[in-house]
């Protein structure tokens, strides 16, 4: 074990200060400057490679002894090939548009006063985040390349890996313009060190949870820093009557298992009752042998076989697994109140050749995205062409959907005059 | 006294719940829908004028009797004048452009896919404020003109005066296209109404507190609900050592006299020793003429006369009043670094005409408004040309600086596809 008992009080304030105050200087610094900094920590992960894996093998260790279940473990397990994934992503990074400085707008006033609005860096960005290293380099990325310093919070299961991956950044750092402090790892593992953090107003400009469900809500209850809510996605697919099932059986099967762990993965398939009644059988039958698990509505289960009655709380859980949901409706009426009674606001499609249908669906349904005919997995930062991604934002301030570099800025108001007064 | 002791936990959030179902409906009318809703508010402030004028002598009775201040009671009283001000306000959120519907980004995809961003409603504004019931007209004009349901919770010393205008704008509005829940006024002068409102997760999108600074902390301490903090103006103006004293005196004496009681108004003036040294004698006169009084740090005391020394909670304090700090500086960089530690991030303006030094304030003050040779006073929605103002934005994320109708809005992104799958 680390020594970690210094007062985690003082470590996240002191942290959060020190970042605020390299933050200034950060946000001066060209795009040219930032990016060799990014090029710099890419080379110095691969330099790096033995040992971070030495690291990660004492967090895999304790994970093991601490019972951590399989999936847990590989989504903590660190190799070769995921430390150069890791480092190619910087480098992804350092190809795109530095935000920092665009014009959004120019206003001339008719007193002669020259009003600019420009894209500045949000400052400091909390990150609260669970047992996956790569989230360390690929936040640490993002927000240094957008100007701001980031105060990161990982799981305490990966905190070996975070550690040493933080200070060969550090070392990294310290050859380019950027200075070290942008870049803090909070070691306390105590969870009270992610409750201050949660209230370091004036320190802190936003937090942004990446994570499952309840450290979203633990951050989204306790914070009075703003944060960002990412994540949650109950997605739903609604085959019209007028679906095409050439299309509507792919993009069903698509968004349940081409990757079901995943926020954007479909957790309900909503059937309008004629398509039912002629293709859900087959429907089902191309699921199962997919190793979906289905449970349905009473129609469901009378137009299919093998599938489960599913209850209450199975409709309105994300299960992020190969299970699948089937409620058979009557118009699409009964589709949209199904949505807005258990949907997140995360992705949902339609699948229709009816385009007054599709449109009424599109503007109805209150969502970060909503597909006519495609699969909700696309709910993604790289899918939209951002080439990258801090996260899927699910509420309806500052950014929604896919956050790419521009959601991790503000704006400042820059005025021109030569004199005015009111 | 009027029935107030209702269940306030239920009304709270049957108000509430009444503004999120009705917000559906609400946002998808058309521009002219919402236009005429307005229109006939308008009309009905004026035809109801006598119901609201008395409703409103109850208030000020009500509020002598309790001893409110003669500014409070002032800020409280309703005139005729004051009713067709508010009116025409409704009138002129009517010829403001509606954003909702329009495309913001499309993305054509490599795959076919068409990504396109739309702005759409935010869907139910809960907004906090003191006793000015011109707020009550005008943030239900602004909300429901982007698409918004609202939630209004005013001060209890102008409930009589908030009460009838509801009555009288819910009556225009059943005469309209937008239905009359989407307007809410809660009744309950109890405390624990506003804790309730800021807990609403899941049917207040946000909460916009619209008063002094505890009201502000208060919502920002407690909220879940994401908030829009506002208004708080700390503002500085600094005069360089290469200002035109012709500019910077009119612009220093604006910035201070021209209206104290507002957050853009100017609280501590900061001059360079050169710049002093000629003129802050002169200066100091003017700001004494206009019965400013005068606090400043002991060199100030030594070049100018009627001069008292600034405490450090002085630096620290919104004035909002006929009082103003002044400092002495010794180099740009000293007026920066007293700009960070005692600046709230609203309005700051440097005089000088050294291009040089005004770029380099430009770029480093963090604030959302930051005023080469011009007065902080232009700080307003309609000195920016936005036609209207929800108020202030003094945070990072969402809006920042004057709050137009846009910043009132989300976006949603709508997918077209053709059988899209990954």
């Amino acid at each position: 074990m680390m020594n970690l008992k210094q007062a985690s009080l003082s470590e996240v304030r002191e942290k959060a200060a020190a970042a605020k105050q390299a933050s200034r200087q950060l946000g001066t610094l060209s795009t040219g400057q930032k990016n060799e900094a990014l090029l710099l920590m890419a080379d110095a992960l691969i330099n790096e490679q033995a040992s971070i894996l030495q690291a990660n093998e004492a967090d895999l260790t304790a994970g093991k002894e601490n019972g951590l279940s399989e999936s847990l473990l590989d989504r903590l397990a660190l190799t070769p090939a995921r430390i150069a994934a890791m480092a190619e992503g910087l480098r992804q990074i350092v190809e795109l548009p530095d935000p920092i400085g665009d014009t959004l707008e120019e206003i001339r006033r008719p007193n002669g006063l020259l009003i600019v609005k420009k894209r500045v860096p949000i400052g400091v960005i909390g990150i609260v985040y669970e047992a996956r290293p790569n989230v360390t380099v690929d936040a640490a990325g993002l927000c240094l390349k957008t100007g701001n310093a980031v105060v990161l919070r990982g799981g305490s299961s990966a905190l070996h890996s975070n550690r040493r991956i933080v200070e060969v950044l550090h070392e990294a750092l310290a050859q380019s313009e950027v200075p070290a402090d942008a870049l803090q790892l909070v070691y306390s593992a105590d969870r009270s060190s992610v409750d201050e953090m949660l209230k370091l107003n004036g320190l802190l400009d936003v937090v942004i949870p990446r994570g499952g469900q309840s450290l979203i809500q633990t951050v989204v209850r306790n914070a009075t820093v703003p944060v960002i809510e990412t994540g949650a996605g109950i997605c739903h697919t609604y085959i019209d009557s007028e679906a095409d099932p050439s299309m509507a059986i792919p993009i069903a099967l698509n968004a349940k298992v081409q990757r079901p762990s995943v926020c954007n993965a479909m957790e309900t398939l909503i059937v309008h009752r004629d398509f039912a009644q002629r293709h859900l059988s087959e429907l089902t039958d191309k699921m199962r042998e997919q190793n979906v698990e289905l449970r349905g509505c009473p129609e469901t289960m009378r137009l299919a076989v093998g599938v489960k009655q599913a209850s209450e709380e199975d409709w309105a859980t994300e299960y992020n697994d190969y299970i699948l949901n089937i409620k058979v409706v009557n118009n699409p009426d009964e589709a949209l109140e199904h949505i807005r009674r258990y949907g997140t606001m995360h992705s949902e499609a339609i699948v229709t050749e009816n385009a007054e249908t599709a449109q009424r669906f599109l503007e109805e349904v209150d969502a970060a995205a909503v597909y006519h005919n495609a699969s909700t997995r696309f709910t993604d930062g790289f899918e939209f062409g951002f080439g990258a991604e801090i996260g899927i934002s699910t509420q309806k301030l500052h950014a929604r959907g896919p956050m790419g570099l521009p959601a991790l800025t503000s704006t400042k108001y820059i005025i021109y005059g030569n004199g005015q007064i009111r």
